[in-house]
């Protein structure tokens, strides 16, 4: 008897707390909605004794696991931006190509050809989406962003959106819509995070055994922000870029210990990309892998800037404000009318609508240059090695497109009719004064704007950097030809001023911060530039959040993904935690239950975790625990543990079998989860009992009544909490816990042990005396179950 | 009366929860130990009342000023570095010039000179830390990381340390002493920081009434984690790496709010430092300013890399990690000895020690180039800027030092008698392949070490990045020289493995991953490297772990900083609360004490918090909150609130006056605080009563006895609680608060009402009726003080 109630409470505790925190949402119609939430906690009894047999070792591994896992991510992302980016360079240089050499016989033919090229690609690409994988739609940061808080958003992480992400994201971007593919390889690294960490498809038969370690929620939690981390990376080769990002964006529960492995993952990622541009240098890989390891490298443009700049560069940080709010405002509008008008008539409807953006994309990105009138090339230095017309088909500066001489240049087609990055490369570069009139760049910052308000929201994989930084550059180049104008120096450079611009854009838009400033750093290698990123950022983002909030806040909430902010809201200062959970009546249940109970009370309501309840001797009752709605479908569906006896179960295991595997307690990721109705119990079953003491999680947080919201919030939010108690005060302390009494030395070194040597230490001796002399202490719980046990016996 | 218990319910709650995470800590006899620890938390009814007052408005204003708090603690922090540096490099080459000049008469003069100039400048820094701020000895990051981790080491945010610190650490990096100015600088921002903060310096008279914004604890260590990355940023030239510095290595509790404005800090520093860089570049400022904005500028050097150069790399990595495992250890048992036998015979003893570490610094710098045979100089290419034999006095490579020939270089004088600065930039730099020979770099590998590890702890300010980077370039160069031998490739420089030594050192010392790898990338402007310094750090923090604890942890644990780690340790998954607060008597007070119980309660033990224990109605004992010594020996100091009857007091103000200021429960921060032996109460004081319901904290956080010690841990870590109460088991369950019930939201947008629509609002709603008819609700605390209220009258 003695060692039976030992085991009961000796049981090490799960490391993690309560892991997650999911909150209970009533699902709506809409189709894009937030449907079921089923994020587990596992921290009954029963588990933990299997974790315990576990030990040290399998601590151990479980942190080589993790590592390894890290490493995979890494190769995984970097091989899918490798594969992505070869794709659509090979797919849009082989059309430009083409397109070229027929528009030397004639211009009509070309623009045909360009347009089906373009619109076969973006058709490809909404199919795989409509048909195949609907929730690969749009960048998908949103949707990661919110299941990072806790907000589990149904087929996010799935294996067919990973495809569906990987293909229709090369269609989309290859068939020159004005969207990136930097946000689709965010999600892309994140559904490779997350099927590495619920080892594998189970649908595809692609999963493996030793493959699942990770039945903890938290554990793959940090495998996806690894992954976040990791796309990033690989999008922009920015693999410091994508640790802040993961970690100022994306997360919610960060931890020093994750930041580590998020960098190791990052690092990861820069070799392989790094490794297979050395590999495509020698020409195996087409069009891809020119352009060197840094995207838009403008670290020989301007050294320096006098004090006179930063006006302009100011003004620059308010345009980016205000067209970033009103970006975020106007694809609001968009989005909505979309949801509510356009796709639910189906997903004919989508495909249309992507293919007529298509069509009208290819025909003001072929036409408008076509109205512009060429300009004659610049007087070039001997030395400098920017040719003037170059070469049709290749990179580079001053295209000449429906030019009447050979010596001349068409600047919107330059920016207009060439592939993204090239165009983000000509704004960019510096040594170029002049190349772009006002003129095409304000034609080209309309335009562009409009299309990607208007692409924003369609049926297909789309990133939001590179059109952003698009419009960006733009207007930023357009201020620095007047500033170039008006300063007349040499040493102003209108790429610098395009680059500025582009950060402002994305900080008004995006709101990001750090990881923005690095991110911008490390696509154009140009350390130098940096105060001057900051002081951008610091007037775009604080011009944007006057008018909104950021765009994958704005973006979440339009998809019903109800994120918590890192900052509880200012009316939580006058209300109590008693307010807030408000007249729900609180549905409690018994230690043993009868089975027609549990089956009624999980149908008449969608609550997803009881409080238990038990009686002490005296016939108190007492809040013993909380038990998950998942956790008895689980137990409802195995009927394993069901019982005859209405008394509690004898936990030495005579009565019944120990049940042999917890993993089924662990959430699929991908899945539903069960459904009350799905469950099948007999009459028989119904009339019988089971024991929750065993799969209870014992200890919740609990919070008194009175407790300020905002004290509630701050709890819920940092610990990443699913419920928290809200009971009565307490009649009595026990205790009172400080920093000393958490302090616990692992070696016994004296001389740093003058501090921490009082209470820990010496309880520890005692607990350890204890167990030979257990009736010394009596844990409350372990108490109930042991008067539970005499009324058995 | 409905009125007044209106008033008591509806006081705003403070936002910030329980501020602070300061245990109660035994003082010990040691004269470095963490003395008293007094943060405090002002979250009494009476103190909200006065807050709620202000209302939004106060609170805009209070943004306001944070942001012009950050935007001082900028041009504060970036000042002092643009002083420090202006003042060393013109010591050290004002210095060197002399020396020089010297030596081309008399090596023996020229020695005598070198050895005095140090030996006065050093003498001054040790004097004046010995004699007016000992607690600006050392690096001063264990003690800031220790405050922010909640534990008050005292004086070390004093006006006077500050002071000390800039003077001091000029005189010790000017003396030539093995350490560096980057670690007093992360002090100096803190200690700008903190006096900003407290509204200046009170015993210098410096101080400010309306400076005096910040009275919240939280507030504070704000302005301290932006006074960290100030400092580095200044130090490095590194604003990303200051930001991620202060996020990965100092901060405990970060909020992303946070971020952005120690971003801001960090890059007005920027600007500062520029601007200062800028307008010495003219000559104002003799010897500074030369350098350029980044410190160490390798971006001309190798371009790319091989995978056969990754085998090489990772040797670094090796080293470094054991290298840098050994330095931790090495500096632990100086430390301890000099603690336990050197320091304790007073000041006199620590200025001989520094004198002579000066001294024997000297000969070394200046002997062993002595010894060492000259070599003549490399062939240059025409169109090379290398000079060889340099002036003598100038910046450069190749100096020629006692050489016999005119057109020989030393190359131990090169990287030994010369400022660090200009060493490192010796080691890192490109083009200068077979500069150094290896027995030279050897030489002076092991002689540095040696120097570094004896001069830490000495009483000067002293930095261990530059002495690690110094350290770390050696034996990258070492490597370097080998596989240039090996591979006899041409694009391999040494100075590239120059840099990643120095990182491999810094990760196997210091443990820092992220932050150091941005501030390598930083301070060499070298973003290609990138992956091979992460790859480096990988190694070598993973190499030292397996041998010890970071330096800054190890110093910590040294100076009796208990910092408590992010993460639980694993014994605690066995415990339990109740079992961690162990055998210690609660003493609680009741809400009406007598004034002569409070001082003996007081004095009978070290306990910061009390709870406070009421009855109900019907007799039965509940906790109403805590009360803190502090806030209890300002009562007692006061003794305004003092009052004749032992029932509890109106709280509408009829029997005593209003408390007009609450300012004074107001932590002070560089002082020590009252202490119960300070204040002198009358006999008829002591008869007397204070009621404690306004001035106690009506919800600390409180867990039950049998919870998870883990899940303890993350609660007090994660919220940087001082105080948890440890009570037993609830008897029933009010309320459960999920996710949905804390998404309030601010604007009334209907289309995203779908979600949060059910209780929080309709609560909301029934809250406002609820004002209207009092009746309705009665919190408990409320009833409590209504009911002795009924008592009163």
């Amino acid at each position: 008897m003695e060692t039976a109630r030992l085991v009961w409470s000796r049981l090490p505790h799960s490391e993690d707390g309560e892991l997650d925190g999911v909150g209970i949402l009533s699902s709506t119609s809409n189709k894009n909605s937030v449907e079921s939430l089923d994020y587990e906690v596992i921290e009954n009894y029963a588990y933990r004794e299997e974790q315990a047999q576990r030990g040290k070792l399998y601590y151990g591994y479980n942190v080589a696991v993790k590592w390894f896992f890290a490493l995979l991510i890494g190769i995984g992302t970097g091989l899918a931006a490798v594969f992505i980016n070869i794709s659509v360079e090979n797919f849009a240089g082989w059309k430009f190509e083409l397109t070229f050499n027929i528009i030397q016989k004639s211009y009509l033919a070309g623009c045909l050809v360009y347009i089906l090229i373009n619109l076969a690609l973006v058709f490809s690409s909404v199919y795989i989406i409509t048909h195949f994988a609907p929730a690969a739609a749009g960048s998908g940061i949103p949707e990661i962003k919110g299941y990072l808080n806790g907000i589990d958003v149904p087929g996010i992480l799935l294996f067919r959106t990973l495809v569906g992400k990987i293909f229709g994201s090369i269609g989309s971007v290859g068939g020159g819509l004005a969207l990136g593919k930097e946000g689709p390889l965010v999600h892309t690294g994140a559904c490779i995070a997350s099927l590495l960490g619920q080892g594998g498809s189970t649908k595809y038969h692609l999963s493996s055994k030793w493959l699942q370690a990770f039945k903890s929620d938290r554990d793959r939690r940090d495998l996806v922000t690894c992954g976040c981390a990791a796309g990033v990376a690989a999008a922009f080769r920015a693999p410091v870029g994508g640790v802040l990002f993961a970690l100022e964006e994306v997360t919610s529960w960060w931890r020093s210990q994750l930041m580590w492995r998020v960098f190791f993952t990052s690092a990861i990622v820069a070799v392989v990309v790094r490794a297979a541009m050395g590999w495509c240098k020698s020409g195996n890989c087409g069009h891809f892998g020119a352009g060197g390891f840094i995207i838009w490298d403008i670290s020989g443009g301007q050294e320096d800037y006098s004090f006179e700049e930063l006006l302009p560069m100011a003004v620059i940080g308010i345009i980016g404000g205000l067209l970033g709010a009103l970006f975020n405002q106007l694809t609001i509008y968009v989005t909505r009318w979309r949801r509510n008008y356009l796709h639910k008539k189906g997903n004919k409807v989508k495909i249309y609508e992507a293919c007529l953006i298509s069509i009208i994309t290819s025909i003001i990105s072929f036409g408008l240059p076509l109205l512009r009138k060429c300009t004659p090339c610049p007087d070039s230095a001997p030395g400098s090695e920017i040719e003037c017309p170059r070469a049709p088909g290749n990179d580079g500066n001053y295209v000449n497109f429906y030019c009447s001489k050979d010596n001349e240049y068409n600047d919107l087609a330059t920016i207009f009719f060439n592939t993204q990055d090239d165009a983000i490369r000509n704004l960019f570069s510096a040594k170029t004064i002049h190349e772009f009139s006002a003129q095409s760049l304000l034609t080209f910052l309309v335009m562009f704007y409009t299309l990607a308000v208007v692409t924003f929201g369609s049926a297909v994989p789309a990133g939001q950097f590179v059109p952003g930084i698009m419009i960006g550059s733009t207007y930023g180049r357009l201020v620095g030809i007047f500033t170039v104008n008006h300063y007349k120096k040499l040493n102003i450079e209108e790429g610098t001023y395009a680059l500025l611009g582009a950060a402002s854009f994305l900080g008004g838009s995006m709101r990001m911060t750090v990881s923005l400033c690095v991110i911008m750093v490390e696509i154009t290698n140009n350390l130098k530039l940096l105060p001057l990123i900051m002081l951008v950022l610091l007037i775009s983002k604080a011009v944007g959040d006057a008018f909104n909030e950021g765009l994958y806040e704005e973006q979440a909430r339009l998809r019903n993904i109800p994120l918590l902010e890192s900052r509880p809201k200012y009316e939580m200062r006058t209300m109590t935690a008693r307010e807030a959970c408000g007249n729900q009546k609180v549905l409690s249940l018994p230690r043993v239950v009868k089975v027609a109970d549990v089956v009624s009370i999980l149908r008449s309501n969608k609550h997803n975790g009881f409080p238990v309840i038990d009686h002490t001797r005296s016939g108190e009752p007492l809040v013993i625990g909380l038990m998950l709605r998942s956790h008895l479908l689980v137990l409802l569906q195995s009927k394993i543990d069901f019982q005859h006896s209405p008394l509690p179960c004898d936990p030495r295991g005579g009565s019944r079998a120990i049940r042999p595997n917890f993993s089924e307690f662990a959430k699929p990721v991908s899945s539903k989860g069960l459904s009350i109705y799905d469950i099948h119990l007999s009459s028989d079953d119904l009339e019988m009992y089971i024991d929750l003491a065993p799969f209870l999680n014992p200890s919740p947080y609990v919070v008194p009544e009175d407790m300020s919201l905002t004290k509630v919030y701050n709890l819920f939010r940092q610990l990443g909490l699913r419920h928290i108690f809200v009971v009565p005060r307490a009649s009595r302390v026990i205790g009172v816990i400080t920093r000393k009494d958490l302090l616990i030395e692992e070696d016994e070194d004296s001389s740093t042990m003058e501090l921490q040597s009082t209470s820990v230490r010496a309880q520890r001796h005692e607990r350890r005396l204890s167990i030979g002399n257990p009736d010394a202490e009596r844990p409350l719980l372990n108490g109930l179950l042991l008067q539970d046990q005499n009324h058995t016996n």
